[in-house]
């Protein structure tokens, strides 16, 4: 969790996993599963279909990958990027019914599920928006109050999920640039995606032994991660994913779920 | 089971319930659920939401219906009542996701999930094509081998069922004219659905008492039912119910959930 | 258009059509048809379906009703009631798309597509967002510059018809109550939603013989309106539409879509 | 049309375009257009959305390929390759919808809609099911009658085409192995689909001059076809559609529509 634990500094790193849909393909699943700690699997309302889902919990079991539920807005022509406005009563219910979903694979794979990280615009909402997040917090604790949640440090989500009496795994990107309030560049903003595998792995060593980011604006900032992202469909994931490996290896940093260990 | 315990013979009355979509209303769920003691609830690919379903699981909790899981088709446009030639991965991914996502709404009411019965064109392609038959009972077993089956007497997912280690309730229909081979009149023949209450009441006792149903051609055909179905479309559902439990009261047949008693 | 051509003032009563799904079933659309002018009917995004849209493009021609265009954004399980956050270039082609497929049911019944009218939350987004509005003007004009444009009076969506030279028809609502400044109350506000006939018969006259409606403060407030809608989920809408056309006839305005007369 | 004019012998290349949906990417599309002479474009039920339709449209446009729907069943997951049991009204409704979808595409761009093909398993059941072929030439032709419809030669069909009024292009399959009855080898059969460049070529040339094929079993099969397909998501599509012009070339047959010329 980016903590020392007596004198071993470990971290998560996590990828959203099992996007693809019928015969479409998409992300490098194959590749980059090896690499990471925590996949975060998508349950059919933004990207994944019933066979993706079972394909990739098979992948994460087989390289003993911690397994967790990645739920999305209820658009797949807009791949749950696009903010839809809900009630609380409608996220809390499709995040339910997602999770149940991919528990169902989990549970006759022989696999545990582990937590949830909403996708897309759920995400992005649920930072800001209370209700949002409390819906989705009340729908993880519904389910099963050993799941952790994945939340941007200091959003409304995490909050919403320590309500709910939830362990909550903050989150740091390490291919996205930083403003100087923690929070992550906008898309549209110069630098706000790390194309450089130097620089994001760099960006990932400081986040797990300085819990701090260089914001854009020059100066560290305090980022308190304990799971690092990397985005699966960023051009070069698996390559930034190595090199990020390779550099927390070399500042003594263990990579590992957050539940092992 | 329609089965004599002692003195006491007892049968199980299920009906869809759930199959509403978003603003749109279908079936009187309010006035059936006291009538019946199992309900087969819709997972969201031929019906019901999210939201649908977790409604559902309350009303059942509330009447003490026990909850079955009613998976069908991907087919919201035609109500999963169009055969879709599936390969069998596909039945028992689709199946088992549509499970996990009833069975989260079942956790979060703390209701236990008790049996699956599949919908329209994929419970009469289970009926006879073994490969279909075999996906739905691997599907079930892999997610919770004490879940009961719902299956037609001497069906190919009967058979399926009972290879899979499952229990199996054999189904036999208060609405729906039989042939003299004990199948199902089907829906393009005359005296295929049962429109008077007497007869619906009368089909439903011979069936609890005799175990037989008299085919349209005259003759007594035994359908060892250890549940009755009403279809909770058919026009007068709830007059019919009321039919069926007053004639069962008056044989002496009490009505419970399989798993009851 | 609630204006005087000679000595007869005229305007046209509109309803959305056509939304049923599949086996669901929504509004009274076989009542319905007879007492309106024009036929908003929905295209498959939020509502309706290939075979639904098939018979009410049937329905409005056998009562002589001038048929629209109703896209929505691509939410069945919303109904289109939900904002969805949508690139323009993604409303353009969505709405493109919607009316081609009405108009193919339209050609194949011999009938002219008149006009489009948006929906729901399309509908309230584009009445005050210009980047949306722009995309649904230039998706009808890009279909058929002489297809009019129904839209608030004084909105985004009005100014956007207007400049992409679309005739534009200003909508007002017999069955909903109006703020002071000529907007609608939203829902959630008490007296939003006009359930006495009398009172919404009284308004439709107002706003076809005076050219505005009482606003819940109590002033008079200009809504030039040439159509006048009444909602086909409202549950008195036959009887609203019964009393208005009497109400209307009583006043000398008669009845009849923009482009006919 | 593979008939000599004059001295000139002419064929069509027809090739499935547009099928990306959403985020998804499926196909070189860029690659294969300025190589083929009409474009099967999916309309949205099977694959393609409103964007992609648009783009699809604009690019057939700017390499002067003659713009074919190629509507399929509505099953997305699928890809529209599974069978799905429609009542001929359904099917009539889905392939008149889609085709109007995709015609307002071509109305916005300038561009006149060619041809109909339908796709997958729509194709396959139309091939020998004349109630599903009967719906979908009559789609056609209450859409458009001077619409041209693809069909396999001897087929259901071509056969409704024909009695529809429509023009119908048979079609042959350069890609595909041949059984000696004139019909494509199953998938599941070795030498069902052809990966040699060569060997396509070679197919493809013998269908343009001979109107033949060499079936797997040795014999000259006559197949009189008037276009020649090459599946899109061949692995080599590329590569083979640029052999096959140079061989057709070399044989002195040139490429286009069979509108043109």
């Amino acid at each position: 969790m980016g903590e020392t634990r007596g004198s071993v500094r470990q971290i998560d790193l996590n990828c959203d996993m099992g996007e693809s849909f019928g015969v479409y393909r998409l992300g490098a699943d194959e590749e980059i599963m090896p690499l990471i700690t925590s996949a975060n699997i998508a349950c059919g309302f933004h990207g994944g279909d019933p066979q993706v889902m079972r394909r990739t919990v098979r992948l994460a079991r087989k390289h003993g990958v911690a397994v967790g539920a990645h739920p999305g807005y209820r658009d797949l022509a807009g791949f749950g990027r696009r903010p839809l406005v809900c009630a609380p009563d409608e996220v809390f219910a499709d995040v339910l019914y997602q999770i149940g979903a991919l528990a169902a694979f989990c549970r006759a794979e022989g696999v545990q599920l582990r937590h949830v990280k909403p996708h897309g615009a759920l995400y992005n909402t649920a930072a800001s928006d209370p209700a949002t997040a409390g819906a989705i917090a009340g729908a993880v604790a519904a389910f099963d109050r050993s799941l952790a949640l994945y939340a941007p440090p200091g959003s409304a989500l995490e909050r919403a999920g320590l309500e709910a009496g939830l362990r909550v795994v903050r989150e740091g990107f390490a291919d996205r640039g930083y403003a100087a309030d923690g929070t992550l560049l906008p898309r549209s903003h110069p630098g706000s995606v790390l194309f450089d595998p130097e620089v994001a792995a760099a960006q990932a060593r400081q986040l797990a032994c300085a819990r701090t980011v260089t914001a854009h604006t020059g100066e560290a900032v305090p980022v308190p991660a304990g799971t690092i992202c990397v985005h699966g469909d960023h051009p070069k994931a698996v390559l930034l994913l190595r090199r990020i490996r390779e550099e927390l290896a070399a500042a003594g940093v263990s990579v590992a779920a957050p539940h092992a260990g």
